[in-house]
């Protein structure tokens, strides 16, 4: 799990913020908010004066005979990282919670948010700003039928509307006689001005064959043969979602935080490829490797990338079909395309081929995810030594993991923000740590470590959660019905093409058992070297059916306000199953090698089918990461290991839960007492 | 479960058909079909002549200047079973399936229908008629565009097209120059003429208020509260299912097989209830219970039948809002409602206050179980002596348990066509013996029994497999599989408002472990004297949240192509769970209290806490049921009872599965050998 979002593309996020409910907002320091009902307002310092940004907004609104103009929180791609050019919302409002809508008309001007950003908002924003605690269009629009003349109109710039999103609004504003005004020109950008960040410039790159698992004409060639055998015979695949066009031709930048992508979008036909994105961030090796010089059906063509809205536009004038995922396709270049000449699927082609990965891929993403855990092993050995003195604090250990990972061949940087949580910091929904504002690590309390890397290789997430003095017997109890959760929905046997929404509920059972729950959800797909969040394999009702070859994470929880939170995460690999009768079956297969904390563990809670499937879990990590660690001398690791890896031993049989049933059956015979 | 569909209404019998591949048709005598190629056709003896009655209703689409006509397989309120004077598409077509739709041109008839008919539409159609295996209303589109000209004109009958039915042929002629036309005449009918079936006209009766849970007048203001209470402020409630109006004033009659309803319709307004049905059926009594005499908000004014349309077409000119459910309006009704005057959702809030029992209606469901008990006891007892003597085959059988039930208290005979099935009959899904086609009982062969009651006080629905000889080991791990899969869903516990969707996988679990399934859902909802499957609780993605008070039946089974067919099915109610900590937590209480089959149990498969609570659930059949067998002084029932609710011991530990951990975890600690 990340921070902020739960899916590579943010249309997540809000079903977050909702099952985790109302978490407090950990960094802000307190309840210092603006009043705006004295006279003069109080506004506290972090609040920021959006007067003059606000006059020059309304100037272009009147330029364009806008009543009103709506500013979402997201890029033209869906990200679920944007980059600072793109964070209009925040620019315009001050208020920079990663999620909110925006609306100014000529009068006011109002900011939608979720509970979690409440507080956050009332800091900084200043007293220009109503903060309506709604999310959805529909208060957006029900605001704006009272706020905006009848006649009036509505700008948007459709390129940060997603087509439902555009939808949705239409669909509410109907019959109302306010209409929705497409504006190509983000009207934000032009009073942001020079001010605005640039736009990232840095080299767009090949991947060597080596971290690649079929090269960029194969790739071509599968998506085109699928075109074929599509029955509605598209003759073109639109790609909007950036990780489409890094995955397809094995190209990666670093425009956005956390993804090694970069703006682009792709074009292919069945007679061309036309890549869509600023040609001189190319070298000429790369053009080479494109083949972009020349015209054929397997050569790149390169246009820029502020031209893909004329360029689908004019294409889309001939006898063509263009295949669009719907999901991640905005607005901005839905309406160009003739409704009959658009074949829509939720998610592309390429998005559907990337969910599945071959044996090369899967055996890159493991070898990854081998060294990910050496990262890991190091910290968690490191941590043992160095809390006991308490000098460790959430911050700095974070920094130290991620240093550590970033020392591990073939490494890019972290994956998302490390979460570091130390006792009740982790039962907060997005908390990661500040040099500013951080808690110390100590052995009274329990330290939760969401992180993941980004290697040339693969991309990795892993939750462990630990403690290094006495836990409360809640503590281990609870932490084990977690691990619990994550075995029995790590080794559930399931037909093939089971949607992972039937089967998430094994990941909670053991917690339910005893009224425990948690508000997250419990998996996400994850790719190599691309999104820690890859969409569409998951445990939501969203996500595409389980096969073979998917990468999912299996993570739940349990979080205890104001005391800890605990998340045992682990990347598996969908596999085929071998069952007792024939059949198509899959199982998952963990490719994450840490130990869980034997110190939080306790056994009599165990099956004997959870302690075996664990000892063989341990077998499998020994065999994996020992080697490594040998390899590279590190023998205190290697120890720390075998220790943390020793069988766990079932409890005598006269103490489990065989004897209460024949206790139970014996009185039953007697008398039916129970 | 029943044979022909899953839900009360129609619309899950595709999704039961697809899942259940492709079952023979045993009741047809094999392949004797029809060859329209030959010349003359052959055409078998189960064919009709429909040749006069498609030249009629050709002259009727005619005079409506149509090119083609719809003939759905539905009535005007979407009913599980349909009365005789609504089997039109049977009528014009001579196929009497559940399920398919015929479509007539000028030139063609034809019929599209699923797997689960194909053979009998080739055995009783004549040549006049194309059979198309395939559903939906995509394939009928694509064959009407070629089979009409452009501007052709396609009639419906819009009380038989629900709305989404009328969306989905509408959406796919857009733009097509074909037209649909509702006509409210139906063209069948005119062509039928006297030889159709009369519409049922027996006495409509109040239930005696000790079966019932409130009075009408209690249920009237509790919709209208919910009414008012909703944000739509809609001014009237419109109720089209059957099931509705029955529950909403506690009226029954005997319309529609196996489902004590009428037909009828109600508008129930803030200050009016109109009730519309054939008044001549109503006894002064009657009449005088629903106040029909006065006209106040609490006086029902019947109006007949026939004037629904009319009456609501003129309350729609009002300032008014009409609240419908959308899932069973069909759009006859829809299509006179201006949109704005709209209120939508997908069940009425009629729909939703039925699916929660209060105390009331839980015991009166649960009484009319401990008697419905008590008559598949007997029958069970009577086949366990009459079985091995060669005399009883499935239709006799069956005629047994029914009247058995009969013989019950409060009986009003069955609540489904009764699945008796021996041997290989019970893998098929749609099994019902005939007096001429059925199979013999015997003690090598497992039998399965699916059947239930109407009684005053509830509706019942239980489903045993058993075996009075030596089942093969593979019968008795698949039956223990299946009880497995019962239990770990009845004994689950789970939070709150959790979708039956997301934990119906319990039931498969341990099946799946094996490489084992069923194709069918996992549970349907259940009235009290209504439906046998009452919508919308249940575990499909369709069915609403589960919540307290809300009754469903559990029934996984096992199917082997050609063997035998096994399910388990119990009704249970929903109801709070105590868990170890605080929290709104549900789980379930099974109402159905007849034991499983000792001789099918294998108790090795079984953990203990499998077996603690089947033991629990024994004692509890021993408490219900014993003293019910006493007091009808069914002695030898009772000593049958007694012997098969003895409780099931366990295995002794040592060799049970945590001996095999031990093992497993020496080994490992040995050498990782395992």
């Amino acid at each position: 799990m990340a921070r902020a979002h739960w899916g590579c593309c943010p249309w997540l996020v809000l079903l977050c913020a909702c099952a985790w409910g109302h978490p407090k907002t950990a960094d802000l320091g307190g309840q210092d908010v603006r009043n705006c009902s004295t006279n003069p307002p109080y506004l506290p310092v972090t609040v920021v004066n959006t007067t003059v940004s606000l006059t020059a907004l309304r100037q272009q609104m009147q330029t364009q005979n806008l009543s009103a103009y709506i500013i979402p929180d997201t890029d033209a791609h869906m990200n679920e990282y944007i980059g600072q050019h793109d964070e209009r919302r925040a620019w315009i409002t001050g208020f920079t919670g990663s999620a909110g809508t925006a609306v100014v008309t000529m009068k006011k001007a109002a900011v939608w948010t979720d509970s979690r950003y409440w507080t956050q908002a009332e800091r900084q924003m200043d007293c220009n700003w109503e903060l309506h605690k709604e999310v959805g269009t529909t208060p957006i629009v029900t605001w704006l039928l009272t706020e905006i003349p009848a006649g009036g109109c509505v700008g948007f710039d459709p390129f940060l509307l997603s087509i439902d999103t555009w939808e949705s609004y239409n669909l509410a504003l109907q019959g109302s006689n306010r209409q929705l005004v497409s504006i190509t020109t983000n009207l934000v950008d032009l009073v942001w001005g020079s001010e605005r960040p640039p736009v990232p410039n840095q080299p767009i790159y090949a991947l060597q064959e080596a971290f690649t698992g079929s090269t960029w004409q194969e790739k071509v060639s599968d998506v085109r043969s699928q075109m074929q055998k599509h029955q509605k015979a598209p003759t073109a695949v639109l790609l909007s979602a950036l990780e489409e066009t890094a995955w397809l031709f094995n190209l990666r930048a670093s425009d956005i935080p956390y993804n090694p992508f970069f703006y682009s979008y792709t074009l292919l036909t069945d007679s061309s490829i036309r890549l869509f994105a600023n040609k001189s961030r190319f070298s000429s090796e790369t053009l080479n490797y494109l083949n972009s010089s020349c015209t054929g059906p397997m050569c790149v063509q390169i246009e820029d990338y502020s031209q893909v809205r004329d360029s689908i536009q004019a294409y889309a004038l001939g006898d063509v079909r263009i295949w669009i995922g719907t999901s991640y396709t905005m607005y901005g270049i839905y309406e160009v395309i003739p409704k009959e000449k658009l074949v829509t699927d939720t998610y592309s082609p390429v998005m559907m081929t990337k969910a599945v990965k071959n044996s090369k891929e899967q055996a890159l993403l493991k070898a990854s995810h081998v060294r990910d855990a050496v990262a890991v092993i190091r910290y968690l050995v490191w941590l043992e030594k160095n809390v006991p003195k308490g000098t460790v604090d959430e911050f700095s250990g974070a920094e130290l993991v991620d240093k550590f990972r970033g020392e591990e061949q073939f490494s890019s940087g972290p994956s998302f923000e490390t979460i570091s949580a130390s006792g009740l910091n982790a039962a907060l929904a997005h908390y990661s740590p500040t040099k500013e504002l951080n808690r110390k690590l100590s052995s009274d309390e329990m330290y939760l470590l969401d992180s993941g890397g980004q290697y040339w290789d693969g991309t990795t997430d892993i939750t462990r959660t630990v403690h290094w003095g006495t836990p409360s017997a809640f503590q281990k109890e609870a932490y084990t019905r977690v691990l619990i959760g994550n075995i029995d929905l790590s080794r559930l046997i399931f037909p093939a093409a089971t949607s992972g929404r039937m089967v998430e509920a094994f990941a909670r059972r053991a917690l339910w058992d005893a009224g425990l729950n948690y508000g997250h959800g419990t998996g996400h797909g994850i790719g190599n070297f691309l999104c820690v969040h890859e969409w569409p394999v998951g445990f939501q009702s969203n996500n595409i059916a389980m096969a073979k070859g998917m990468f999912t994470s299996i993570e739940p929880g349990y979080y205890k306000d104001g005391e800890f939170g605990i998340r045992l995460e682990d990347v598996a690999l969908v596999v085929e199953a071998k069952t007792k009768y024939p059949g198509s079956y899959l199982t998952f297969e963990v490719v994450s090698f840490v130990p869980y904390d034997r110190n939080l563990i306790d056994v009599s809670l165990l099956s004997p089918e959870h302690l075996q499937y664990l000892n063989r879990y341990y077998q499998t990590i020994r065999e994996k990461v020992g080697p490594e660690l040998q390899r590279r001398q590190l023998l205190e690791e290697f120890k720390w290991l075998q220790q943390h890896t020793e069988p766990l031993a079932a409890r005598a049989p006269d103490t489990a839960s065989w004897a209460s049933v024949l206790v139970v059956s014996t009185l039953a015979i007697l008398g039916w007492s129970v």
